[in-house]
C-alpha cells in the first residue's frame, strides 16, 4: 500500500502526493514509513519560504511569483500554513481565493495546512509537506505563513531562502520589526510599494539591515512590489535566484542545513515522546483527572505531570 | 534558598518575582519545586490577553490600560511576548519605550518573555511567568503578545479574558481575520478607531462574529479605542470586567479552565520528556551526528529519530 503511494508519489502525481500529505498531517501509521523512502529522493527542489504581518499582502504575492515561475516551465507547491481556530479545530474562511486563478494548473499544487489538536507539530508537518512536494518533482516549493510567531518563524527557517514582506507604513508601529523576522529575511519585499511612506519604510528597512549581523555576510535586497498590479515580481524572483545562487556554493554541509536537520530531529523528537506517552493505556483519563484537579487547584500542574509522566 | 525565595515573591517583592521568573525561563533545576509553592496562592489576578496583528498598537493599548487601572489602585503585570530572533537568540531592539512612562511606578511589573533555545515552552514559560505575578499580589496580569501564531494564541487562551486589536483598513485582507484569532476574542478593540474605515471594519467584524459559534454564548462586545489620545480605555476596561464577571459564574471546574489545564500539562510533559531525553548522556553527540547525517542526505529524519529515541 505505501509502496504503490510511494511509486505514484515520486512520479508526481497529484492525487498521491494530498494524500502523502494528509499521512503525515494525521500522523498516520505508516507516515514515518513514508516520508523515510520520500526522504532521500529531495533536494532537488528550490524551497521558498514566504512570511510578513497579515495584511501585507503575501497571497497575492505568492501568486504572482507562482504565476511567473509556471510561464518559465516550472512546477509549483505552494503550501499555506493557516494556523487554524483553536476551538473549532478549523479554519473559518475556506478555500482560497487562489484557487480560482492557480487551482485549475496540473502543474501546480496548493495546499493550506493546519493546527490539528495537542500533538500540535504544525512546524514538522509543514517541513514534511515541503519534501513530499520536493520529491514529487516541484521545481519551486513555496511556504507561506500567515503571522509572524514562533512556529512561522521556524517553518520559514527551514526554507532554502526566506523572504519577508514588508508594506509601508508599517513603521508607525516597530512591533512589526521586533517580531524576530528581520534576522530571518535573505530577501525582503516592500509590497504595496505604489503607497504613500515607501521611501520612509525602505530607509528603516535598510537602517536596520545595518546593524544586523549576518554570519554569511550576505546583504539581503529590498524589492518593491505592487503585487495586485504584477509589479516588482521579476525584481523578486531575481532576488531569490541570487540567494539561492550565494548558499549552493556552502554545501548540504553547510551550518544552516545542519542547524535546520537537528531543529527537524528535535520535533520529531518532542512529538514522538508525547505520542509514546499519549498512546499508553489510560493515559487519557489520567490526563483529564489531573487536568481537572489542576483546573480546581487541588493540585499543581508540576506535580501533576510528574506523575503522568513516571512510569514512562 | 528557594523557600526564601518563594517568601519573598509571596510577599511581592519585585526582585524575587524576577528571579522567579527567570528560573522558569531557564528551566532551572529548582523551577518545578518552585512552581508548586507557587500555583497554590494563584487565581485571584485578572489575567488579560491581549493579541493583534504587528502595528495594531497593542502596546500603547496595554499601557493606557495598565494606567487606568493604577489610578483605581491596582498593582500590574506586564508580561510581552516576544519571539525573539531565531539566529542571535536575542530580542533586536532593546527595552520598550513604554519602560519610560509606567517602568518607574513601582506597582507595575513589566517583563518580556523570549524564546530561549531547543527546549522552546515559550507558551509554558508565559504561563508560569503569569501565575508567579498571580501569587505575588499583582492584581491584574496583562499578557501582550506580538503576532497572530500557534503559540500566540495559546497563551492568550490561557487568559481569563482574550481581547484582539483590530485597525481600520486591515479588512481589505482578510488573512488578519484567518489567523485564527476571531474565536479566541472575548472582546474586541478596534484601535486607531480616529482612521478612515473604523465603520467598514466595525461592520465587517460584527458579520464574522455573528458567524461564529461560542460555546459560552457570550456576545463578544466591540470598543473603539485610540489608545494614543488614551480614548476609549475606560470601555475597554469596562469589557473585559464584564466578560470576566460573566465566567466567574461558571467556576473554576468550567470546561475553559480544565481545557487550559489540560494544555499546560501537555506542554509540560512534552517539555520535560525533551528534557529528559537531552539530559542523557551523550545525546548531545548523537544530535549533531545524525543532523549531520541529515543535513548531508544520508539518512532521514525518521530513521534517526527512532534511533535517538530507542533506548528512552
Amino acid at each position: 500500500m505505501t509502496d504503490d503511494l510511494v511509486n505514484r508519489l515520486l512520479n508526481g502525481e497529484p492525487r498521491a502526493v494530498a494524500r502523502a500529505i494528509s499521512k503525515v498531517e494525521d500522523a498516520s501509521a505508516d507516515a514515518p514509513e513514508l516520508m523515510k523512502a520520500v526522504f532521500p529522493r529531495t533536494g532537488n527542489a528550490l524551497v521558498i519560504g514566504i512570511t510578513g504581518s497579515p495584511g501585507a499582502g503575501k497571497s497575492s504575492l505568492v501568486d504572482k511569483l507562482a504565476l511567473l515561475y509556471r510561464e518559465r516551465g516550472d512546477k509549483i507547491g505552494i503550501v499555506a500554513v493557516d494556523p487554524s481556530s483553536p476551538f473549532s479545530g478549523g479554519a473559518i474562511l475556506g478555500d482560497r481565493i487562489r484557487m480560482q486563478t492557480l487551482g485549475l494548473d496540473e502543474n501546480v499544487f496548493i495546499r493550506s495546512m493546519a493546527t490539528r489538536g495537542n500533538l500540535g507539530g504544525l512546524a514538522r508537518t509543514t517541513v514534511d509537506a515541503v519534501s513530499i512536494l520536493d520529491a514529487a518533482g516541484y521545481d519551486k516549493v513555496i511556504v507561506e505563513t500567515v503571522g509572524v510567531g514562533q512556529d512561522e518563524v521556524e517553518i520559514v527557517k527551514a526554507a532554502d531562502v526566506s523572504v519577508v514582506v514588508l508594506v509601508p507604513g508599517m513603521g508607525d508601529d516597530i512591533q512589526a520589526i521586533k517580531a524576530g523576522i528581520m534576522e530571518i529575511g535573505d530577501v525582503f519585499a516592500i509590497n504595496k510599494a505604489d503607497r504613500e511612506g515607501v521611501i520612509r519604510t525602505e530607509k528603516e528597512l535598510e537602517a536596520l539591515l545595518s546593524l544586523a549581523h549576518r554570519q554569511d555576510l550576505w546583504e539581503p535586497p529590498i524589492v518593491r512590489t505592487v503585487a495586485t498590479e504584477s509589479k516588482g515580481i521579476e525584481d523578486l524572483a531575481e532576488a531569490i535566484k541570487a540567494y539561492s545562487e550565494f548558499v549552493k556554493d556552502a554545501g548540504p554541509g553547510s551550518s544552516r542545513r545542519v542547524a535546520i536537520a537537528k531543529w527537524r530531529l528535535l520535533e520529531l523528537a518532542r512529538e514522538q515522546l508525547l505520542a509514546r506517552l499519549l498512546n499508553r493505556n489510560g493515559t487519557e483519563k489520567e490526563l483529564d483527572r489531573l487536568a481537572e484537579e489542576i483546573a480546581e487547584k487541588k493540585r499543581d500542574p508540576y506535580s501533576a505531570v510528574e506523575e503522568l509522566i513516571r512510569e514512562l
